[in-house]
C-alpha cells in the first residue's frame, strides 16, 4: 500500500554491492505549515546490545522511507561489552554519519541512559557529547543531558522487567519533570502501546513518542507493514526543526494501523488524508471518499438521530475509494453523521469523534 | 515495486461490499506520441470454461492497473455447457459492460474461435456480434470475423495439446494470412513464451500479443508480479486507438521481467525509463542511473574495448538508483560501453544490444 | 506458519490445467475423542450473487486445507437473476459435487433463506431439497427446513443493513428457537465478531458458527492468513458426524488470531497445542513452551501473588519455542502463575483465564 | 512451500527478546546412506566488511533451516578496519560459538584469504587458527591453511572486479591444485552461477560449492525463497562428516530453483523426491506424481517415439500432486517417456536427461 520511490540519487555510492537501492514512500499528509516527518529515535547497534553495524540503521531507514533517526546505544552497558574494545559512546553516531549524509537521512546524536527503575531507561537526543552522560549517579547523567540542551524522553514505561505488574509514575519522574529533565515518553515501544503513558502525556504536557527500539535488523519493507515511529510535524526537514517540534509537542505516534496523539493534529491528518464529496438524491445521501494516504481509518457509528440510517462499522482502506450511502427517513433532509475513528486515539484507548454534517 | 493509486472515483458504486477498491499503477513509460496501455485480450468466464463471473474480470483488471481487456469465451464449447442454459456468445460482454464503464476499464467485445489444429484457437476482438462466428466450417467463422473488421490473432501456437512436439506453422495459417484473416500471434500465453511465434511475427509482419488466458480468478496483486499482458502504444486510451495500434503492430509483450517486441519500441522504452548522468574524474567514469519505471533491466557486457573496464552483468531494479563505475586504462579518455539488455527480446531469445558512449 | 501438504492424490484429475495442486495444512489440535474439522458453512456462487463457479469453491477449500463446506446461495434472489436462466436451488451443489468427491472435501447441501429482519438471513444446511425452501411466507421456509432435518443458523446477526444501530434479538427469533427451527448463530461473519451473538449462544444453548460468507474468490493462501471458519469437533470426518457435532454444540470459531467458544473446548485446545516443561533452579523457574499448532496465544497476567515476578504480556507464536522465566521472591518456593489468554474468548470479548502451578 | 518447524528446544534461551523463535524446514530428500545437510560456507560480519554481529548469522541460519555455516571474514582487510579495534581473525567464530551450540547449528571455523587475482579470494574452512593465515605472501597463507588440514575453495571465480571480461583459470590455480591447496570452487555465489566453474569441477574433480556471501542481514525467510547454499550429502550431521563429504565431492548446489551437481546425486534426489504411479487404460497411460519435496522440477520433452504423445513442458511444483496423461497411438503399448529436467544441471547450463519407461 506504499509507494516506492527513490529520492536520493547518491545513495548507491555508499551502499554495499548487493544492497537494494529502493526507497519506499509512506503517504501521510502534511499539516498546515508543517511537514510530517517519519522518525525513529530509539535503536541499537553492535556498539551496545544491537546486532547490526551503525550504517545498516541508515540503509534500513532509507529503504523504509524514514526522514530522521537517532541511534541510541546504551551508555552504561556498552562499556562492559566483552567482545568489543570500547571506543566512545559517540562512536555509533560517528560511524553512521557519512552514510546518513549521502542518503539524506537526518541522523541525530543520542544515547540511552539505562538505569534500573526508577527512573528506568531514558533517551537523550540532540546531544553534543554522549560520553559526558556516563556517570555513576543517574541524576548526574540527566544534568549533563540537560546541560547539552538535549530532548529527553522515558523509554518503554510499561516494560515488565522494570514494572512487573503496573505502569507506575514514580516520584523520581516528578523530580525529573520539575527540573526540566523529562520532555517526552514513549507511548509506543516496538509495537507495545502504554495507555498510562498516553494519559501522562496529556496531563503533564509531555511529548508523545513512538519508536522501534530495534536490536535486530529491521526486516525489509513488506507492503503494509512498518516499524513503530514518531510523526513529527516540523517547520522543515532539518534537525533544528525536529528539535523545535519535539519541544512544542507537535508529534503523533504511528503504530500498526493506529495513530496516537492530540486531537487537533489527528483531526487535521484525517481531513487532509481524505477527499469527501457529498451528493443528495431524494431520501439518500451518498458520501464519496477518496483516501489519498497510506493510513487506514476504522469508523464506528456513535450516538445519532435514528432517522439517519448508515453503517455501524466502516473501514477506509489505504489509497482506497469508497462510497457510503445514508438513508434519510421520515422526511428529514439532513443531519449529523456521527462516528468515532477507532484507530485514531485521542485519549487512552479512545477513538477520535467526528461528525460529517449532511 | 508498483504504486497503488485509484484513478476512478466511481468504481466502488459497483463493487460488491467486500471488494477491495484499490488500483495498482504499473509504471511503464509512454513512447513519443503514444500512451502505453496495459491490455489483456484473452480470458474466460463461466460462459465458457472459466470459473468466474464476467464482472470479476473487470474488478481484477481494475485492481491490477490494466487499461483494456477482452473477454474471449470459447464460441463453440460454450453452447455445450451442460450446467448453464446458453444465452449468447455476446453475453459475457453484455454482463460486464456496465461495470467496465464505471471503472473506466476499456472492454472490447471478442470471442475465441476454438478449433482443432490447424488452425487451432484464434481470438477475434473488436467484434460486433460474436454469435455470427459460430459456424460449422472454421473458414466461415474467420470470414464472419473479417466481415466485422475484427482483429484476429492465433492463440498459444505452441500448446502441446495441439502441437505435441514442435511449434509448426501450417499451410492453413498461410491461407488465413493471405486472406487478411490473421493479424497477430500470441508470443506469450499465461507465462509461456514461444520463440517460433516471435520469429514469425518479425518475418510476416504480424502483431506480437501476450495474454493471461485466465480461466481461474487472477490472484490479487502481489508486489512485483503481474499477469502476462500486451503493451499497446496507442494514440489515446480509446478502443479505436487500440484497434489502430494493433493493426499497425505497435505493441510489446510484458511477461515476468521480459519485454518482447520490435527493437525500435524496446529501445525507446529503455531510454524513457532511465535517467542517465555521466561524470568523468581522472581515469574513472561514473554513470548514475535512475530507473523511473517498474521494469527490471538485466545488462550483460558484449564485445568492447578491453581498456574500458566495467561490469560483466548488472541488474537495474524497479524504481532503483544505481551508480556504475567504469575504469579507463592505458590513458584512453572514453569509448563505447556495449551491453545487451538480456530481458528485452528483440529476436527470439536474444536481448537488445545497446551502447552508452562515454 | 502453515504446512503445505497434499492429502488427496486424485485432485489434479479434476483441476483445470493451471490450477495449483497444493493443499495447505492448518495445524489445530484434535480433542479427546474428536477430530477438529475446519469448516465453512456459508458462501455464494454465480447461482446467486457470488462471482465464482461452484467448483471454484471446492478448489479454494482444498487449497486452504478445509475439511467441509456448504454452498449456500440465496434461495429467493437467485430466481430473479436476470443474466442467468434459473435452474434449481440445488444446482450449485449438484455442479460442485463431483469435484468435492475427487478432492475429498465434504460438501454439504444448503441454502440461505434470505428475508428482511426479522428474522433476517438464515442458513439451512444438510438439506435434501433446497427448492422446497422457496416459499412466500418465511415461516413456511423454516418449516420445510425443519422437515428436512436441517441444521439452521442465523447469519450475520449484526449486519448493519438489517440492524442499523444495535444487534437485537427479535421475538421472531424466540419463536423460531422454541419451535426447534434455530440451532446456531454466526458469532463471526467474514471477519466481523458479534459479541451479542456470543452471549446468546451461551445463554440459549445455541451452536457458535463462523463463516466466510464469500462472494468474491477467496484469495490464494497467504502464510498466516485464513478465512473465518468453524472448527467442528466431530467423531469422524463424515457429514453425519459433522451434523451430530453441530447439534451437540461441539464447535469453536476461528477468526484471525481469535478462537471463540465454550471454555471446556478452548481449554483443551490450549493444552493440546502446547508442550510445557517446568524447571526450577534456586529462586527462578523456567517454563519452556513448544507450540505445536498454527495458533497464536496472547497471554496477559491477571491477579497473582506479587512475590511471583513474571511477564505482563507474552505472545506464543505459531510453531514457536519459548522460554519464560519466573522469579520467586522473599523465599517462596512456588505458586500460581495466573494469566488470561486474551485471544481465546470464552465470554463476549473476554479471554480465558488459566493457571500454571509451579 | 516450506514447513515451519522448531527442532531445537533451547534456542530461545539465547535469542534476544524480540527474535522470532521459528525455524523453517526445507524438504530436500536424503540420499541412500547420507543425510542431506543445508550449508552456507561463506558470509561476513562486522569483523570484516559485513554489517551484522556474528550471533545474527546463527539466528538467520536457524530461522532458515540451515544445518551448518562458516563465518569467513576477510583475513587481511579486517585488520585495517578503522572503526573497530582488531582482536583476532578467530573472533567472529569465538563470538558466535555459544549461540551455535544452543541452537544446534554446526559452526565451522573459517576465513577468507582475500587477494587480488590470481588467485583471487579463497575460503579455508575447518581451520584451527585463522590468524596463522594472515601472511604477506599469499602462498604462505595457503600453506598455513593446508597445514591446518582445511578445506579450501575458490570464491566467485567470475567476479567482474577481478575477472572483468571472462572467467579464467590461471596458472596459479593449477599450482594450488597440484599442491593440494584447492579442493573446491563456488559454482554459485549469491545467486550468480558460473558455468565455467561448473565445467572445471567436472574436469578437475573439484567439489561444487554454493554460498550466500552475505554481507547484509539475510532477509527473513519468505515462502519459496532461500539463500544460495551447498547441499552436503554427509554420513551424519557432524563437522567431521561434513568435512569428509566435502573432500569426497558429495555435494550439490541449490540456487533459486536450480540444483547443480553430479548426475548420480541429482538423479537420486529426483527419484527420492517423487512418488510415481503408472496406470494404463486402453491407449492412455496416466502417470501420477507426488512431489514430497520443496524442490521444483521443470521437465522438457526430448527425442522420443512420435507415437507417444505427451507434454512439451511440464512443471512439478513443490509438494504438488500431478497427473500426466500420455497417449499411445498406432497401437503401441508402451515406450520411453524421455525428457530433461531443465533446472537440474549436470553439465554447464544443461539439464539432466531422464526416462520413464511405460
Amino acid at each position: 500500500m506504499k509507494k516506492i520511490i527513490s529520492l536520493f540519487w547518491v545513495v548507491c555510492f555508499t551502499l554495499p554491492l548487493s544492497a537494494q537501492c529502493v526507497r519506499v514512500k509512506i503517504d501521510i499528509p502534511n499539516l498546515k505549515g508543517y511537514v510530517t516527518l517519519k522518525c525513529d529515535f530509539h535503536m541499537h547497534t553492535v556498539f551496545s546490545d544491537g546486532l547490526v553495524w551503525p550504517t545498516m540503521r541508515i540503509y534500513e531507514a532509507y529503504r523504509e522511507g524514514l526522514d530522521a533517526i537517532s541511534i541510541t546505544d546504551h551508555i552504561e552497558s556498552a562499556r562492559n561489552k566483552k567482545d568489543l574494545v570500547f571506543i566512545s559512546s559517540n562512536h555509533s553516531y560517528n560511524v553512521a554519519l557519512a552514510t546518513a549524509k549521502t542518503t539524506g537521512i537526518i541522523l541525530i546524536r543520542g544515547g540511552e541512559i539505562s538505569r534500573s527503575m526508577p527512573p528506568g531507561h531514558c533517551n537523550a537526543i540532540f546531544a553534543t557529547d554522549v560520553d559526558e552522560l556516563y556517570t555513576t549517579d543517574y541524576m548526574d547523567a540527566f544534568r549533563a543531558a540537560k546541560a547539552q540542551n538535549t530532548f529527553i524522553f522515558w523509554n518503554h514505561p510499561g516494560w515488565d522487567r522494570q514494572q512487573p505488574d503496573t505502569t507506575l509514575w514514580w516520584p523520581e519522574h516528578t523530580k525529573l519533570l520539575e527540573q526540566g529533565m523529562l520532555h517526552g515518553i514513549e507511548v509506543v515501544n516496538d509495537g507495545d502501546y502504554f495507555p498510562e503513558a498516553h494519559q501522562w502525556c496529556l496531563e503533564k504536557k509531555l511529548t508523545m513518542i513512538g519508536n522501534s527500539d530495534a536490536h535486530l535488523p529491521v526486516p525489509e519493507f513488506v507492503s503494509g507493514k512498518h516499524r513503530s515511529m514518531t510523526l513529527v510535524f516540523a517547520r522543515s526537514a532539518t534537525p533544528e526543526a525536529i528539535h523545535e517540534a519535539l519541544k512544542e509537542r507537535r508529534t503523533a505516534v504511528y503504530n500498526d494501523e493506529f495513530i496516537i496523539g492530540e486531537e487537533k493534529y489527528l483531526k487535521e491528518l484525517f481531513e487532509n488524508a481524505l477527499d469527501l464529496k457529498i451528493e443528495k438524491a431524494d431520501n439518500t445521501v451518498r458520501i464519496t471518499i477518496k483516501n489519498n494516504s497510506d493510513l487506514t481509518f476504522r469508523l464506528k457509528k456513535t450516538n445519532h438521530d435514528a432517522r439517519l440510517v448508515y453503517f455501524r462499522d466502516y473501514t477506509i482502506v489505504p489509497q482506497g475509494l469508497h462510497s457510503i450511502s445514508i438513508k434519510l427517513e421520515d422526511g428529514i433532509t439532513g443531519g449529523d453523521v456521527n462516528f468515532s475513528v477507532e484507530n485514531f486515539l485521542v485519549q487512552p484507548n479512545k477513538g477520535m469523534r467526528y461528525t460529517i454534517r449532511i
